[in-house]
């Protein structure tokens, strides 16, 4: 068995466009159907205000596939620890044996969960567009931006966050890191207004986005919920949306902004909800021209842990990395 | 984060009644619903004949809780593999954060099912047994034997396998290892006729005990079933039995022998069926009497994962045991 740490895997495990294809052809293949994915398990630790999942795939063809687990329990902040956490596994799909830890501490969701936000925009958002509008300043906020840049290119970023020093400061980081204008914004409404393209990255259980506020052209990730409880988006949103995409119908609608869409009867199971993968695959056509309004609604997909633990123990293995614990069972078992 | 293998797993973590009781408490918290635990998850990979599982359970006021991956690759004999693999991860409830991992390639998932074999056999079987019957004649046949020895004394094991070498070489080896006499018997009806206890432990998927073979003072455990195809004992075997418990009732409706009661009609939520922690817990009564007969239906449940992996942990720790892997995230990621 190897064990990669967080710093190995951030050394050598770039968020780059090789990262992006690999889970882009994760999302084809299941919309192909050659993946085996189980709804996500989830532990919710209540008295603590956290919560674990679990989400696996099984990608046909593969020598292995993840098992990721992946905790978020939101007072860590006050021990001054990440609220966000977790591992991948990775186990050979002849065997059943484990054959990898990937201890990263959530860096693998990170990038994998950016990368499904530049596939959307690949696919959905205009090509030349001038103005990404972000709403929330945390870890995946930056990511996003580092993923879309790689795929759109883009003069400035307008930024809300409920917390004005931590929008600050990712203003601060970000110009810095990126090179173009990055300006506070008083309000998610200045955001959308003024942007291209939007993406949200909140852990909101309350729409922070209005319906009224969309214009044409505009394309909307939203990435924060992954929970019943959580909602970034006013359903009317997904009504106004002329595409909708979904990472899976079947998780949006349990866990994404899809879920609160159906729940309040202004979408039905029979309106036209695109799942990402068919646009991948090119089954069906994404943007169609430069007045549409796109929605993407991400929850985070299984398929994409085990295409970016499979890049990234790639990455690891050419170079003879990782800790090797000798746990063999050699014999049959009695 | 601390690393254990199997080898010293299996050093430092006997079955013994320790690991029997603490077993117990977990059930004791679940029916006391001091338990968070959420439906098994399960990922087929039938190119391989492989199931991979996935466990987990919070139980309020520990440090820690498992999250345990096992496997099942019926086609590893080929390879001279066992087909059981996995291993457990400890989580802290606290902050979310991996503690440790144990390597246990399936071990303590044998020593947490044989302890719920044992505490069934402790509050349903007769307190005075002398023959005991096993069906099957795997590493679970011998378990089960060993953990029922801490509870039940008896004088002689009959055992029937669909293999006769197999069950020879359980007899011998069990006759040596216990130091009791091991009689290998033609088929299934004789061991049942003539036994006390039975303990059947194979992945059948059809029936190998019917309900005419059942006599007065029965105790029988059946721990084979934990998927929709598997079955060993026909569903009207459930009916005769004047008291039917099982591990949890939503699980051995799902995946138990209880499921093909369900199903067939024989038996219908509103039957009179025991969770086993209700007797654990005194709330119920089991065996009540000589004459009564008895089922067990154990699926396995993700509370005795995480009562054996806090067990383990205890036990290693102690002794300043495994593999330290230093991956902390050590500020706020951003």
């Amino acid at each position: 068995m190897l064990i990669y740490t967080e710093q190995e895997l951030k050394q050598y495990v770039p968020l780059n466009l090789e990262a992006i294809s690999i889970v882009e052809e994760g999302f084809s293949k299941l919309a192909k159907k050659e993946v085996e994915m189980p709804p996500i398990m989830r532990v919710d630790v209540h008295d603590q205000n956290g919560e674990v999942d679990v989400k696996t795939a099984y990608v046909k063809g593969k020598d292995m596939f993840a098992i990721k687990v992946s905790s978020g329990f939101f007072n860590n902040y006050k021990l001054g620890l990440p609220s966000g956490n977790g591992l991948m596994m990775l186990i050979s799909t002849q065997t059943g044996i484990p054959q990898s830890l990937l201890l990263d501490n959530g860096y693998l969701t990170e990038v994998r969960t950016a990368a499904a936000g530049a596939i959307a925009a690949k696919y959905l958002s205009r090509e030349n567009i001038a103005t990404v509008g972000v709403i929330g300043a945390g870890s995946q906020a930056r990511f996003q931006v580092r993923a879309l840049k790689l795929i759109r290119d883009f003069k400035k970023i307008l930024v809300y966050a409920r917390s004005t020093d931590r929008a600050k400061k990712y203003a601060e980081d970000m110009a810095a890191e990126i090179g173009i204008e990055v300006q506070v914004m008083d309000n998610a409404e200045q955001v959308v207004r003024n942007s291209d393209l939007i993406i949200t990255t909140t852990p909101s259980k309350e729409p922070i986005i209005k319906a009224e506020w969309l214009h044409p052209g505009l394309h909307i990730t939203a990435m924060g919920s992954d929970a019943e409880h959580k909602q970034e988006l006013e359903a009317e949103v997904l009504v106004r949306a002329d595409k909708l995409v979904c990472d899976t119908k079947a998780q949006c609608s349990r866990l994404g902004e899809l879920h609160h869409a159906l729940d309040s009867g202004v979408l039905t199971k029979e309106s036209s909800i695109i799942e990402l993968g068919q646009l991948t695959l090119k089954e069906l056509r994404g943007r169609e021209n430069d007045g549409e309004i796109t929605v993407c609604d991400l929850t985070g997909t299984g398929v994409q842990d085990t295409a970016i633990a499979l890049f990234a123990y790639n990455e690891m293995a050419k170079r003879n990395l990782g800790i090797k614990v000798e746990n063999k069972t050699l014999s049959l078992k009695n």
